[in-house]
């Protein structure tokens, strides 16, 4: 494509897109496309000649925008509440069309450079101690995988990368820890390492959802005597399904006593700590070994930008370092590809430098602090509705609650009654909410994170789940 | 960002990214600046008041493009020469914007359908039969690790997945084997899974560079009758230094015969196989439990977009599929988050979607062809220079050679004369080579890939070699 037709094409676009940000709001929030609609609306066989950019963006609105689910809609507060902010997106555009690959210092000194200087600044505004080195991955699922395989490194005697970890009657079962309401990241890594299910143990949660810690020490001390070797706690700061914030002072004490690698997943909360009043949710992540914040979650970043922090790179470094003498340097700079498994880099440093300025750390912080005032205006509704319950501590801008009419106690009625009102609330195409189950109980969850949500939506959603009762008050009438 | 700012600076940016990409020929290839000059140039601390976008994009222009290394430019030919063309560049533009994540069918159909109905058509371009199954994935490292966990998982018996690899005197030690030429990724997934750097074996090539089956066959002998359990190998279509094509369908052959999962990374040359003339390369490959290409190589896809394609889905899902409540759905369709460790999935197809539609096959075809006719005719000339020799065949567009003045046989000189040559290219700003090491003997090495390279771009490079022998003999004399 020359570059007179990019520009023709790509000024369309970019009116398309500022059309939609405009109106996105007034789309359904979740597709209501069946499974197998969009791929039979599309040809079979891939086309042999070329075609008009016309007629592929015309099929873009025609086919595949019916089919799309609107992340970016005021209603979305499914799973986290995310925006990718005109900023962010700008970023991603220019990263798209420099299309370099910051595996190495050389392949693009500016990107690993702004790499560095943009999680420095970062790691300023969430008030995390120097020396920190920073790097980012696609997602923190990778972050999490790579925390644990450092830990697994730093059991250095076992020499595991060199070695393997079969066969070898002196290397014993490895164990993790971390709680019942840690991410499935945190499973999936065991399973990726060999550790296996059974290597991570899921510690039981207080009453607020946050990990035990004597129950933790207590597992730590009984899988010593079994023969197991502890080599890794992953503490959660703001939990997937209640956002609670594991004691992370408390699990650091541990973790320094056993000798064990302590890593923090902060993807969604770390951000709240960019507010002086909620700094504290970070106390003692500054013993961290490894700490994720995933700005793609609730910094208004695109999708992906998962940053990956560490106190000990040189652990991470030796844990993966491998260098194909074609991507052999002699700069005296790191190369990012060093420290995880993606040769490949996006240049995704520039987005989250745009926005940090764009933005300014005061913009950023009035925006988390009104999506905080938002989730808690809507648990304040809800603890004071007669029929409707919270069901655990919303720490931040997410509420886990229920429709909990008087009278009605039988848990398989509430559950059946909750998930009618999901379907409606989420079929009506304004809002999109998920659930998840707490105690067994199920339980609906919204998720405030994004810049277009304002107090009006949150009233939206209110009424909706009000009538949506008095719906369900009609129907067993 | 309000729409209408969005709208006003997407248009600047988009007359910048024209302008850029009609001139980026003009840019030194190698970027000029010492490591720590872009740090240096930017605040220590983030800004706390918003700024401008006009001022942010100034300093995008005037500190971070000095520090930019071209791999738009036509004289880019380091590691692989790649294009992120304008459909592709358009994608990522309509991705960020849209900013879904394609983990669950529901969470953006358009997404997850358009990925399968995308990877289909390049399976069918690729000339490889029904049914296979295709998700993308950030890069080839990644879907490398995903393969050899899926072999591991496919040893069902050792419950893997459950219960690790350690302490458990039935698991013996993992073996895989891939060439002395196979990509780091391949080692690096080895660390990774536990099964250790011992863990592969490498396998010694013939003369053209590609996996000696007879010596792989041995090697797997020997192994089994020394308790190890051999489990899967890794075969290249477009080896990292020379492009070498492995002996696939000998390799699938043993792999059959000795319950092997056979991986082939054809993350480079794939692509060539849209061509009827170089169908051939996959020959074999139809035979493979996973495959991959890589359309961000040599597809004209921006970063980052690695297609990994499986005949056995149900055993790659088995590996990693792991549902926390908050994600559970009752759709009869895929949840693409299911097949890797990634939750996160950025709109990757769109943009391959997008190149698809718009160069259509057989002008995808048309540009790759022309590649490699300019690999040959660089090839060509080197071949018929008495001062120049190649070291290594040429299948593709990639070529492997070195000054070799007569009379001069000393390899440390002729090591040390090429490395002067090579600095001087690259430091001359037109043109950006990579180097590597064959048998011993120091590589330059040319990879033609970008769509504004031209048969006198390539001139210009033969040109620029020329000139810096003459400079070297006028140095000597």
């Amino acid at each position: 494509m020359d570059p007179a037709s990019f520009r023709l094409y790509a000024h369309q676009v970019v009116d398309w897109i500022a059309d939609y940000l405009a109106h996105v709001g007034d789309y359904p929030v979740l597709a209501r496309t069946q499974p197998g609609d969009i791929r039979r609306a599309l040809p079979a066989q891939p086309p042999r000649q070329p075609e008009s950019m016309q007629a592929i963006l015309a099929d873009f609105e025609r086919v595949l925008l019916p089919g799309i689910t609107h992340w970016n809609a005021p209603g979305f507060m499914g799973f986290f509440g995310i925006t990718g902010s005109g900023p962010g997106i700008l970023g991603e555009l220019l990263a798209a069309a420099l299309n370099v690959n910051a595996m190495l210092w050389r392949t693009s000194p500016a990107a690993t450079e702004l790499e560095q200087v943009a999680l420095d600044w970062l790691r300023q505004m969430l008030g995390l101690p120097e020396p920190l080195f920073g790097v980012i991955n696609d997602t923190a699922s990778a972050g999490t995988l790579y925390a644990l395989a450092a830990a697994r490194e730093a059991l250095s005697d076992l020499q595991i990368r060199q070695r393997g970890m079969s066969g070898r009657p002196e290397v014993p079962r490895l164990r993790y820890y971390a709680s019942q309401e840690a991410h499935s990241a945190v499973d999936k890594a065991g399973i990726v390492l060999g550790v296996g299910l059974e290597g991570l143990r899921k510690i039981p949660v207080d009453d607020e959802y946050r990990l035990d810690v004597a129950a933790l020490e207590r597992a730590i001390k009984e899988d010593l005597a079994a023969g197991w070797r502890p080599f890794a706690v992953v503490a959660t700061v703001g939990t997937t399904s209640t956002t609670s914030v594991d004691p992370v002072p408390a699990i650091a004490e541990l973790c320094e006593r056993y000798g064990l690698w302590l890593h923090i997943d902060a993807s969604y909360a770390g951000s709240a700590a960019l507010l002086p009043e909620y700094r504290h949710i970070l106390a003692g992540c500054e013993r961290a070994d490894s700490f994720i914040v995933n700005p793609h979650k609730w910094l208004f970043t695109p999708l992906d930008c998962s940053v990956f922090f560490t106190r000990k790179p040189e652990i991470v470094k030796a844990t993966f370092s491998l260098v194909l003498e074609i991507l052999r340097t002699d700069e005296e700079a790191p190369n990012l590809m060093d420290y995880g498994i993606s040769l490949g880099r996006r240049f995704r440093a520039l987005k989250l430098w745009m926005i940090m300025r764009y933005f300014g750390q005061e913009g950023l912080q009035a925006r988390l602090r009104e999506h905080i005032r938002l989730g808690q205006l809507l648990a304040q509704w809800i603890d004071e509705a007669p029929d409707f319950e919270r069901l655990a501590p919303a720490p931040f801008s997410t509420v886990c609650f229920r429709a909990h009419p008087r009278g009605l106690d039988d848990e398989e009625q509430l559950t059946a009654l909750n998930e009618r009102l999901l379907n409606r609330i989420n079929g009506a195409g304004h809002y999109f909410l998920s659930h998840t189950r707490l105690r067994g109980r199920y339980s609906l969850r919204a998720a405030i994170g994004n810049l277009r949500t304002s107090e009006e939506t949150v009233r939206g959603l209110w009424r909706e789940l009000q009538e949506g009762l008095e719906a369900e008050r009609a129907r067993r009438s």
